[in-house]
């Protein structure tokens, strides 16, 4: 593992300078916090990352959990992190002061979701899923819920998990059958499988509590028949001990990565006796679920982002350090070999991994910018802070989840031979981002959510207001010589983006809901790589403006390695919008017309 | 494991009705086959991939080879393998009839190869690795070398190794140092360190043959002063039996995927008595093993496109099976749920993979049939196909390396979070298929052999001869309705390609060399993409020949799907040009400035 996993100097760039997080503190309801706070929490969080976090990273990976005799066992070091995630106040760090919460911004409290997903993506969940299971009963649960659940969770003493997913139900939600009874003491009684749960049994806890999606009898089929319980592993018995919940782990799941933490498969009710208490009120529960989805989704973005820089600083600590061949333009073979880092090809690999993860970084901490104006303000003002998040979350999950892919990929070819065997952990770190694709709703998912739902959502309201905000940006650096081409390059881009959206949403009006939404995973790249292109010039602006202040001399290498970074992604990822524009505005139907049957032969 | 692993009817097509490599067998060099042996070959290559490569393909995943007491343990299965291959006479098949080979076209010779590393990549590379070392000796050995190596690694009794790499000599190969000293016995004494050989030990082969490169003492710097040897595990002692040849194996590396196959670490002549055999003449060895490189990088495309065949048979058997959510129009949660291959999104992701596997086989067997017209032509036709085979080897080597990870990663998202777990091998697939951007010449070096040297070599006569190929298949099918529109899209994206080379050329021949070469890699993704239409755009006028001719009821699926491969690729794959050429013909040189400081903050 390379010393350096993140870049502290990008965070504090990124936080200060580009969305002036500081401002956030002057709400009310952040109010009670100091400015110190962002530096502070970047320092404990990353101390804790590197003295214990990222000493188990590949030992967690190495001695995955197991299943014997019914349990799950996982790394001991897990007890440690829960507890010290507790007792730092990591897992409450943004709920409310009222259920004992730190209630820091959102946008602050993220910061060591990607730190420690950085030193060790596994190990990160596991107090992820507090901070997730938590904040759905402070929004959702009644007083008695919040008074007996949040704090076993905040400390760490307790795991909490997100259970959706069944059988025959995963992207497909309004398909579980798991269902609750209800009872006369006002409990249910739920029977049911749920498979693919992160961490819903292990031994570094006294108790789970998941949070659980199930059907109570009666309630009407589909996504409007769903509620949410509290189903735990063990539940208070008399006098208060604790006693299993009949509530069976039937195993767990053997991964390509993200091996750390174990994915479990339950059996509920198997006796007879598995009790959920519900949380707010009936058939509600997949509107109360989407808020923790909407967070979830984020905080992959975040993961995918993070391992993608660990694996970043992999690859530039070796290209430094390694030598191999020799200038292009002087083959002399008696002259020693220089650092790879020399040759354009490694300067393109390294560039492209900034560009991707700067880029990701920046369009995350604008959604958690956005959640927290949300939850600040009032109005028209507040509706408009929805609006965006709504339509920038699925984007901030799918295009780090997915270019994290192909930016590991690029550190690992960094290294050669080295880079596919485990000498290295960037093999490690390439199978553990395979995972952001697919969970927290897939990349296909999450483009039909895109373009079927946020885009012409309120007439478009969404999407004017986000070009309105690129228009902004692009107005302020027009004037800037700098910028002035890159400006440009996204200007035509935005003009691309409203030609695609037009000629889809003109498809959508002939009622051809198929076609409009054929190709809506290519529509997601598409709009990804022009939202994160927005970002970049947000980020090169905020350099101009510290460079017309004057940077210190230790800055300017920062700085011009991020202009750097931007002019990359303009010269390189933006105009991939071509040929994604071109397939757009000509798609004819072909994946409708292909039936299954052609497929054999 | 899916059942079906390649399609037998697309190998079939691409031999017969694309490629015409019946025709072949005319020529002298290969008239003592029957046009037959096409069918055998795939027939019986599929029965020893079935019944013997693919039931342990998962299990020496997971018991990977060890090293215990200074030897290397692999799987037992190799050693049945081994012998069956030899038996088989599937190591000799192109070999020449002089040294006991079946002297087949190198087209028919390389579908075992492509069946067996669908069925167990790792255990496809042990005979492959006989192929080519047992070629070299055919090449450039002597008489007695012929005698004494090649039957045995015909028979599968002993294992060849190519041995390039060293520590310090990866990329960069004209760096090695291992040493060669003349003795007055004719043999010479090496010494020296060589690492990620592939199966230079094991105990499912009598012996190891080493086909290595070393510099002879005295000999000049860099790649000039290159030698190739015979150094054997054992070599036989007095009497012939076999001794030690101080030939020490000092550990295996652990890799992320193609873990079937030991990757070793040598160490050469500690004792002193290291013995080598010169192959052909000193200071040649490179341009040697450049040969077996050739081959090799056929090899490797040709494995990228199998394992992605595998993964795909799996992706389209699941999708097919698993029911999941409804048609986009009709959401009404009370009918049952279709399988995922009716979702428009999941046809997308089965129509990239046809769209990538079979245009990458398609470039891969326009190789083998140019390479298998070279050795049965002469003088200015010879020269012809020699030309062309040069300019496409890095680009069917790279091409299928490349996208054989996204295609591998599509196959992985169809079967959601099942995909990631190890219930179905596609996991395994993911780990395996992401050795061949790295293995026999990166992407980098590739990309530098196509621009750099291949595009401009002989005043661009191979590029002209390509642009000359390119341009008879537009001819044809301009003239064809189905095919028109197609056509006139490659006719672009071909004017477009000599845009560019334009460009290029036009810098190298300012002297700005650097320059020149700065997105090379780039420019092979651009170059690849344009080849593989020009293959779709081959294989779409073989099926408008067979449909006119009638093609038999069971056929028509198989036409049908082939002709919506064709069209996607077109439209979703041919479009990226756009960007690619946008970014190539506006590069300033910015990752020629960047400078590795500007890497740290």
């Amino acid at each position: 593992m390379a010393d350096k996993i993140i870049s502290e100097r990008n965070l504090k760039f990124l936080l200060n300078e580009v969305f002036d997080a500081p401002s956030l503190l002057k709400f009310p309801r952040y109010s009670h916090h100091s400015p110190e706070v962002l530096d502070m929490v970047i320092d404990t969080a990353m101390k804790m990352g590197k003295d214990l976090l990222v000493p188990c990273f590949e030992e967690m990976d190495k001695n995955p959990p197991r299943f014997e005799a019914g349990a799950v066992k996982v790394h001991p070091s897990v007890k440690r992190l829960m507890k010290e995630c507790g007792d730092g106040g990591w897992i409450s760090a943004v709920a409310s002061l009222e259920v004992g919460g730190q209630q820091l911004p959102f946008t602050v409290g993220l910061i060591p979701t990607f730190i420690f997903s950085a030193a060790n993506y596994s190990a990160s969940n596991y107090p992820g899923l507090n901070m997730g299971a938590a904040h759905l009963i402070e929004s959702f649960g009644s007083q008695e819920q919040k008074d007996t659940y949040i704090p076993l969770l905040f400390s760490g003493a307790w795991q909490g998990t997100m259970a959706l997913t069944e059988p025959q139900a995963g992207s497909s939600v309004g398909d579980i059958t798991t269902t609750a009874t209800l009872t006369d003491k006002g409990y249910y009684q739920i029977r049911g499988q749920k498979i693919f749960i992160s961490a819903a049994d292990h031994d570094c806890v006294e108790n789970v509590v998941n949070l659980m999606l199930a059907r109570i009898e009666g309630a009407p089929p589909g996504l409007k028949g769903i509620s949410l319980f509290i189903v735990p592993k063990k539940r208070f018995g008399q006098g208060g001990a604790l006693i299993p919940n009949d509530l069976t782990v039937m195993g767990i799941y053997h991964k390509m990565g993200y091996r750390g933490c174990p994915i479990t498969q339950l059996s509920l009710g198997d006796n007879g006796d598995c009790r959920g208490w519900l949380v707010g009120e009936p058939n509600r529960g997949l509107s109360y679920m989407l808020q923790m989805m909407n967070e979830a989704r984020l905080v992959v973005g975040m993961n995918a982002a993070a391992i993608a820089s660990a694996a970043y600083y992999i690859s530039l600590q070796y290209t430094k350090e390694r030598p191999q061949g020799r200038p292009i333009t002087s083959k002399d073979p008696s002259i020693p070999q220089i650092p790879i880092i020399e040759h354009a090809d490694i300067k393109r690999m390294l560039l492209f991994q900034r560009a991707v993860i700067e880029g990701s970084l920046g369009l995350l901490f604008q959604c958690t910018v956005l959640t927290d104006l949300m939850l600040a303000t009032e109005g028209e003002e507040r509706e408009k802070y929805s609006l965006l998040l709504d339509l920038l979350t699925p984007v901030a999950k799918t295009y780090p989840a997915e270019m994290a892919i192909h930016s590991v990929s690029q550190a690992l070819q960094c290294l050669g031979g080295y880079g596919y065997c485990d000498e290295f952990p960037i093999e490690q770190h390439y199978r553990d981002t395979r995972i952001h694709p697919i969970h927290e709703g897939t990349t296909g998912i999450q483009s039909l959510t895109l373009l079927g739902r946020n885009i012409v959502m309120k007439n478009g309201k969404a999407f004017i207001l986000f070009l309105a905000e690129v228009d902004a940006a692009i107005a302020q650096a027009e004037s800037r010589p700098e910028l002035a081409h890159q400006a440009l390059e996204l200007k035509k881009a935005v003009e691309r983006l409203k030609e695609v959206v037009g000629h889809l949403v003109g498809i959508a009006t002939k009622g051809e809901i198929d076609l409009f939404l054929a190709d809506a995973t290519l529509f997601m790249e598409f709009f990804g790589v022009i939202a994160v292109a927005w970002q970049w010039l947000l980020q090169a602006l905020a350099v101009q403006s510290a460079l017309k202040k004057g940077a210190s001399v230790s800055d300017e290498g920062f700085y011009t390695g991020k202009m750097y970074a931007f002019r990359f992604f303009f010269a390189y990822e933006l105009p991939k919008i071509d040929g994604m524009a071109r397939s757009l505005l000509s798609g004819d139907g072909l994946t409708l017309s292909m039936k299954p049957e052609f497929f054999d032969d």
